[in-house]
Formats: structure tokens, sequence, C-alpha cells
């Protein structure tokens, strides 16, 4: 698999016991679409050390950029940046520019405050506005907190840094059936593999339509002729609408 | 790692790239945790075979019973049941049984639509009242489908196959910092593996709260007694209520 794009790791008993609803992944999903940065997966994860590090391992296996969200703390339930560092082979430091933060944040400053200083071996802190707590990145791997807003704020201070290509897009809203317009769909992802082609039957007698087709590539003119091949192969009656 | 528990594999290039946001993942969280079946991961990948064969057996090797979540269906894009069968070492046949329901459901059946009748070698369908698809369920492996609607009402039928145990949970508002109260939450959450203490900050001036922590276990007396060592251990002050 191509090492290119971002993958997410979810670090989150909370998420996975339905204490809160994640809203970091779909978040994350939606910027970075809109960077033009594609997602290979987002994998939720219990607290655990060693699921974080083998969900860490294949998202660094089949993705450039990894994000992880949550288990950056204090607490006993904080166990990111160990998982992290023991899934890049990286022994855990204490950063002494973090214990210089972390000095000048709290007045008096306690063992388990000073944990928030430990990071993979060769973090790069990068300065973030409007919070004392630097985002931590290690070749890479950006660790986010799991607070949705301090994970917003972090997030856009990583995506300033990072190059993404848009994607084109056209839909065709279909009054056919999947079965009917498999053969068609078949045989243009078959030969545009640039291209992909999306179908999505939806089950409502309130809509117009009964196949939402979508149609993406990097180069516009691959779209359009895709477009197009698909229309000639449905019956002429088949299109309610293409956007 | 046991293998008890549910794990999850959404199949979405839809949700990747950030078309629909997955409803799907979230419901099965609840209904799951209200069946009081612990939950050990979800996993978003794309419409490729590799990445979801992968991902089938991560979660065949860390849980119990398995749900996927789309790419169920006639067209291209549905390869869920190649890569499920290529995850559990199995052939794809036509069962004859599906061929029956799709014949009796189309007029005019065609070669696309038959493939809806090609599933993993021992899949057992079970019956879907008010629909005439059924759910496909191969050795604790369950196929449901990626439209919400069908996704809701599949999942049902399965979970009535399923017996769970339920959790007690209690929580604590704290109105102090992570840091500070972190000493007390390790100690307790060392002595008391059974018990699972998460510790999740707010960070909103408008709460009353600083920390909300829980406290989880399969008996209700080892939840009492956990939190009743937090509580001892923190400042007289410290608690703003408990739930």
């Amino acid at each position: 698999m191509e090492r290119t794009g971002a993958a997410a790791v979810i670090i989150g008993n909370e998420v996975l016991t339905a204490k809160v609803v994640d809203a970091n992944g779909p978040h994350l999903i939606r910027r970075l679409r809109e960077t033009g940065i594609p997602l290979r997966s987002v994998e939720i994860v219990t607290d655990d050390v060693d699921a974080i590090v083998d969900a860490v391992v294949r998202a660094r296996s089949r993705a450039e950029y990894v994000f992880t969200s949550g288990g950056i703390g204090p607490t006993h339930d904080d166990v990111t940046v160990r998982a992290v560092a023991l899934a890049m082979g990286r022994e855990v430091v204490r950063l002494p520019e973090m214990v210089e933060l972390i000095r000048n944040r709290y007045d008096s400053v306690t063992g388990e405050a000073m944990r928030l200083a430990d990071a993979p071996e060769g973090t790069v802190l990068l300065h973030q506005e409007g919070s004392w707590f630097p985002v931590l990145t290690v070749d890479k791997v950006f660790l986010l907190p799991g607070v949705p807003q301090l994970f917003r704020l972090q997030l856009e201070t990583v995506l300033k840094q990072l190059q993404g290509t848009p994607v084109f897009l056209r839909c065709l809203y279909l009054r056919l059936g999947e079965s009917t317009i498999a053969a068609v769909l078949d045989r243009v992802a078959l030969d545009m593999p640039h291209v992909a082609i999306g179908s999505y039957p939806v089950f409502d007698a309130e809509l117009d339509y009964r196949v939402k087709v979508t149609i993406e590539a990097a180069e516009l003119a691959q779209v359009e002729e895709a477009l197009a091949r698909i229309r000639v192969g449905l019956p002429a009656d088949a299109v309610v609408r293409a956007e």
C-alpha cells in the first residue's frame, strides 16, 4: 500500500463505552477533505497501550501523516505518548522545553503535572496560538489532545504545514436500482482506475432518486470523461439530475 | 488479548471522504453499551479488499463478535463479502437460499443482482423482520449493510441473539485539575484492576467542574469501593457532585 495521505487513531474508552460521541474523528475527516489530504482510515481504540501501539504501527504503514486524538495528559489513562514511542521504536524522554513551559504555567508543579513534559525522543513542539500547550509532533505523527476545543485548535496548526491536492467530484442521481446500473459502473471503474466511483443506494420513498453515484479524481477532465461514459451506458431516462 | 466483546469495521469511502457522516458506528456503540457487550475497537476503512481483510483479521483477533457495516451490494465497490471470506480463509459461494430470495424479489434478475447471493462459505442467514434481505452471519461475524435504516434493523436482529453483561457506572465531578488528582487516581486504578477509571478534563468556564471522573465495573460493590477510595484521597472540597 502507498504511504500517502493520512490515517487517524482515536484513543477513547469514553467513546467506545458511549459516554461521549466522538467529535474529533468527523471533524478531522472534514478538515482533511477540505485541505485535499486523502484519509486512509480512522481507528477508535481503548486506552490500552498494546491496542494503541498496534493501531499506530498500522496507521504509519498505510499513511504518510498520522493523527492521534486523546490520551495526552497527566493521569493513569493517558498512555498515548508511551504507545506512540513504542510504535516508533523510540524512548520516552523528558523535554526540557516542555519542563520550562509547565514551570511557567503552574505555581506549584506536582510530579504528575511534569508527566506532560514526557514525549517520544525526537519530538518537535509547534507553538500553539491561544494556548500554552504546544503541538507534539514526531516524524509526521501528530499527538493531538482529545478535548474537542484543543483538538481543533491544534489541528489547524498542523494543517497549515501540510500540502493537499484538491479532488474534483461530480454526482449523478439515478432513478434505477443498483442491480441495473452495476454493469455500467463496473466497466467504467475498470477502464479508469484513477477515477473513484461510488454507488450509494437510498431506501426512502420521499426522495426522487434511488442511487447516488459519485465520481472523483484529481483531474477534472477524468471526472468529466467518466461521467459522460456512465451517462452513455445508462438508459436515457435513468438520470434524475447531475451535480 | 482476550477474545471477548465486539469489534466493528466500517467500510466507507463515502465516510472517509466526508460525503456522509458515519451514523452506524455511533449507533452500534450505543446499542452495544445498552446491551452490555464491551466494544474493543471501531475501524473505518476504504472500500479496498486488502484494507478490509486486514481490519477484519485484527477485529477477530481481539473480539468474539465482529460487525461490519457497508460494502454489501451488487456494484463494483461492494467488496465486503470477498474481503470477509479472505480474512476467514473461506471460499465465496453462491447460496441457493439467497438465489431463491432474489428470484422472488425481482421480476427480471440481472447477473449483477445475483451477486447478492454470494457469501463466505458457511454463511448462515437470519430472517429479517420487515425486509426481504436476511442478515448474513459467518461464525460470529455479522455483515450488516451500510444504509443506516437497514443497518439498524439488522443490528437488532443480531443483538437479540447475544448475551451481554451490564456495567455499573458512577461519575465524580471535581473542581481540581487533572495534575492534582492524578496521584490518587493512579493508586486506585493500580489497586483495583477490574475497575475502569476514566479522567476527562473540560476547558469550559461555563461548567462548574474541571474534571469528570468515571468509575465502572461489572460489580456495583467494586464501583462503590473505588469511588469511596478516590473521595478519601481527595481534599474535602474537591468534589462538586457525584452521580
